[in-house]
């Protein structure tokens, strides 16, 4: 469900360091009991003349676009209390590095969604928890 | 107005596949009415490390990111249905090929959208019927 | 806040292009007293095969998606004075070079945003003058 789109500037990550990154990512929502293979994070490293952060090349910077589809937020305080959990999150991938970070989620509709050609368990369910216990979506 | 961005790993599909995933595409949207122009396909290949589920390199993987502006849902079960056959759609770019699959649909607000700098038609009018039978905007 | 990801053709836009494109994009935020630095502009050249209209190679084509996160609209009314405003912000980089243009804009939720770690001031707000004066976040 969550989808990650990370922008950054040439060298501000490895190939070790996205997967590092990306199982921390994954560690904040199966926490919460969504499965594992839900979170996709995709990195985008671009030059800086194609990435601009108020007209100029960005220097440093990561630039998160997050969708969230599976759990939405309820109410302006709780998106409060999401965004700084997410600021905690990657916080030793950004500010810690010295990396300028900028992020934003949105929410999708859940019901326009699918995984592996299926439509995926409530949240919260135990049919959701059969899935994360196995990792991989499962035929009804 | 519909966008798809396809994430997919190295391989998934040649520049035919491609052309030719993206004509099935547009037919699912031409059916109901609407232009041909409107369907706009991206398509992104990754290198595995630059792409991750559940913190591991993705294999034979194919995640769209999907957002429909003319033509909105209308509560949950529709919603439902629109992802039935989505299903439908892509199974045989996907499941049929060996490849794993997972969609969202995003639904952003009609009256910020322009094609060719012109406010397009509204929804099953005959002056949407013009621009799909001509195959491109025309000014009123 | 503004995202804006521009898919286009190969050759579309130089290095010089892009920076005063995006700083004409840029100019359009702060006029209603945004700081500069919220503005995010990434450009995406695609080669043909990879970007479809209509089933097609894209040719001369550009597409904008783009996010707005600080501000939102207040009625469709608006929504359409915003996109008439968009049209005549793009039209000397796209129409009047020749080039096919779409966009839209989504809007997401003002909570679930972060800027350098820093939860942003509200909008008009004097707090948010000073981020706009120094170009950058300041804490509190």
């Amino acid at each position: 469900m969550p989808l990650w789109t990370i922008h950054h500037t040439p060298g501000a990550y490895g190939a070790q360091d996205k997967r590092a990154f990306a199982r921390d990512i994954t560690g904040y929502y199966t926490r919460i009991g969504l499965p594992a293979f839900y979170v996709v994070v995709v990195f985008h490293e671009h030059q800086p003349d194609s990435f601009l952060v108020g007209g100029e090349p960005a220097v440093d910077t990561v630039r998160f676009a997050i969708e969230h589809i599976a759990v939405h937020s309820d109410g302006p305080r709780q998106r409060q209390q999401i965004s700084e959990s997410l600021v905690a999150l990657i916080k030793p991938w950004t500010k810690d590095r010295g990396l300028y970070a900028e992020f934003h989620v949105d929410e999708t509709p859940r019901e326009l969604w699918m995984v592996d050609h299926l439509e995926p368990p409530t949240f919260g369910s135990e049919e959701e928890a059969r899935w994360a216990q196995a990792n991989r979506p499962l035929s009804r």
